[in-house]
């Protein structure tokens, strides 16, 4: 039997290199080259999956918000039915905010990807339609909450949405260079919501 | 008679020729060698000044904040006595906005400070102190309001400046990838100010 190849696994390996490069010494370092070698595949494989470094970055950031969304969905949906909006709510702002070494390290190469999109079409649009799905996710749980009662009707969901997804983009930076501690953005967090659930 | 020579205007000199070269092709050119050329001027005289290229670029991001700092004190203390703390709070949440492109320039540098920050303490310690200041300038302006019963007593003056602080930076990401329009950048700002100021 011919040895199973499974693509999908190796595409994803080839994602995880991207990032280890890119936190280590940018994603500019993160040529074909320098990725093959870090993922330990050989040129030619990698020039098989990607026509260039630009695919392969776009990629590289598929497959890190893919995992978010994946991570927001299973927020949405836990199993156990205990779920709530504003449980929902809090657990993709926190899933947002670099509150541990590796949520660092994840948040670094997240940075870069969106410092190269203002030079990169396709990436760029690739993470507006990211931050759009993000935003429609919270406006869908300000909607069930105010469906329920518990937040008040004459509440904006767009407009929350948009305020709350930036307050926790923005907590981002400020986390990043020490300005706050985790607690201190988590507060920053839980006091909008506090406002919006009373 | 000597020659006058005005030292704080070549260090400025310096400075914005580290902010073009950062513009163009990233902090990390921002070599003492570089920057000497693009200032014209000669590696003893950048040496002269500056101990060592973080210095420098410290430097350039002290006269950066320094700028905006003057911006928001003018701002605050309109002669013509209009000023209101909403009026305020307003123009600075819109100076710390990239809309259009001479501050889309700026703030790409800016997001290159920040991104360098996290391996540069001395550069993270600075940014914190402006954020703080930022921050403290924010809060007068909600307690100026306050004590004018424009806002709220039940208002919390620090959280409500830290989330605001936060949004602002947040949508700074948003409009550099074009996720948002500049109309609906300020609009999201504007609908925190009306929630505030009723």
């Amino acid at each position: 039997m011919p040895k199973r190849v499974d693509h999908e696994e190796r595409r994803q390996k080839i994602a995880e290199a991207v990032w280890r490069i890119a936190a280590d010494r940018g994603l500019e370092a993160a040529s074909l080259r320098e990725v093959a070698a870090e993922a330990g595949v050989s040129m030619g494989r990698i020039q098989h999956y990607f026509a260039s470094k630009d695919r392969m970055i776009l990629f590289a950031c598929e497959h890190m918000v893919e995992l978010a969304e994946q991570g927001a969905r299973e927020l949405a949906t836990a199993a156990d039915g205990t779920e709530t909006p504003r449980s929902v709510l809090r657990g993709v702002f926190a899933q947002t905010l670099p509150l541990d070494e590796q949520q660092r390290v994840g948040t670094g190469v997240w940075l870069a990807f969106l410092n190269r999109a203002t030079g990169d079409h396709e990436l760029a649009a690739f993470i507006r339609r990211a931050w759009t799905g993000t935003r429609d996710l919270v406006v869908e749980q300000l909607r069930r909450a105010q469906d329920n009662g518990e937040i008040s009707a004459e509440v904006a969901p767009e407009q929350e949405a948009t305020a709350l997804v930036a307050l926790a983009d923005g907590l981002v930076s400020h986390l990043m260079v020490g300005h706050y501690t985790v607690e201190e953005a988590l507060a920053a967090v839980d006091g909008q919501l506090d406002r919006l659930f009373g």
